[in-house]
């Protein structure tokens, strides 16, 4: 007899000390948690402090995001060389935050593969540095920044990126140049790809067709959009260290969708 | 009458000062021209300046390379929920330098994948701090790590990384812990991948059957490897900084194929 002993897969392989309320899974059904905004905050601390350091994961996530947004754009049959007269535009909108520089690190990885970005970053006196060395890398592109939402194209944009929001604080939604990036990005007929998007109850002031969260979600409001997990290079130890216990849903994707279970 | 002007394809997007003595192409035919070492170098200064940190680099390198490693071992129909009891194997071969640090973040992010992953490092007493952090964030992953070629299987693995060679020190490979992981290389029957290739007339001492060129290709010994190239995230006037003209090659992609033109 020659039986092959078949076990059993399990779908359930992350496991977390405090859940977020709501559970994915992947094409393949594995089991995906949220998990609260402040277990999120200590697993990035942990990987920062074995030397995952910010500067490397906002390089992953500009990589990781780039090639969904890329993909999203049409992929390898928008961007051909036969093509290079009809390159898509991008508007990417950005607040002066981790999140933000998150989104201009994407910008830039899109620039380098000859998309039209155009960077709104309101003013500010003061910025994060994590800011300040993206917009640095960002002005070596042939990308575009502008700081008022009245220098962003009228006409419907290939994609919107929205980076607008910051977990740490909601009351940015009330300022002025918030405002007028949201109400400019939910008049232009542009399809928005929310990178890391702001966990809470409050509606989504832009409304995303795609959200892509970055290692394990958050609990988000309810919305219509597409879910998708970043991988951003996190190591199953690191998740131990912080009471979860993990196997990789990613097979040999950085990038998957996740599904409501 | 409706006649669309076409504009002429431009094949050669990409000029360079100083000659590599080699042009290469892509599949959609650019010409992509190999580069000196020194200017290859002072390109990577220029970005550093502006910026993109060594870390930053490493990490791009890290995810790219480890995405074509990925694919290379089978991608999607290899790497399921349901195979997870015939993980693939792969050795990961790096010397005490950059080059070893590259390597050993492409096989941290493999290892995330859940990849078995052996890395050989030799033991030295001092390393180079990048060698030192990539092994820190390394050992948060199930990834083995060995000091001696004994330790290394003897049966074949999957596939092989070799990350042995460094562009600034030819003489390593007259130290015995080099013959002896190179000799291991090529008696053990895995195909072999080499990421950053090193430059030069001598001969490949580890016969790769895939070779990862980072940015622009630098002049290699004639081999029969297969080239690929991957983009490392370098802005356009970073480029024209150091007199290359550059238009981006990789379409929608971050590893392309490159043929001999």
């Amino acid at each position: 007899e020659n039986i092959l002993q078949v076990k059993p897969v399990i779908y359930r392989q992350i496991t977390v000390p405090q859940h977020g309320g709501k559970d994915y899974c992947t094409d393949s059904g594995l089991v995906v948690p949220s998990v609260p905004y402040e277990l999120h905050k200590r697993l990035l601390a942990a990987a920062e402090r074995w030397g995952l350091s910010l500067e490397r994961r906002l390089e992953t996530i500009g990589v990781c995001s780039s090639q969904m947004a890329l993909t999203l754009l049409g992929g390898p049959n928008r961007l051909t060389p036969k093509n290079v007269h009809q390159r898509p535009t991008v508007v990417l909108l950005c607040g002066p935050h981790i999140q933000g520089a998150q989104g201009i690190s994407c910008g830039r990885h899109m620039a380098n593969h000859e998309v039209e970005v155009i960077l709104f970053l309101p003013n500010f006196l003061k910025m994060q540095e994590s800011v300040t060395s993206e917009v640095n890398l960002y002005s070596r592109t042939s990308g575009k920044q502008v700081a008022s939402v009245k220098d962003l194209p009228a006409s419907p944009v290939d994609l919107v990126i929205n980076c607008l929001d910051c977990h740490e604080n909601q009351l940015l939604r009330e300022q002025s140049w918030y405002q007028s990036a949201a109400d400019w990005a939910n008049k232009n007929r542009a399809p928005v790809l929310t990178i890391d998007p702001a966990v809470g109850e409050q509606c989504q002031t832009v409304e995303a067709k795609w959200t892509l969260s970055l290692g394990l979600p958050l609990p988000l409001a309810e919305a219509e959009s597409r879910v998708y997990l970043c991988d951003i290079g996190i190591p199953k130890l690191v998740f131990q260290e912080v009471g979860i216990r993990y196997h990789s849903p990613f097979g040999c994707k950085f990038v998957i969708p996740l599904h409501s279970a």
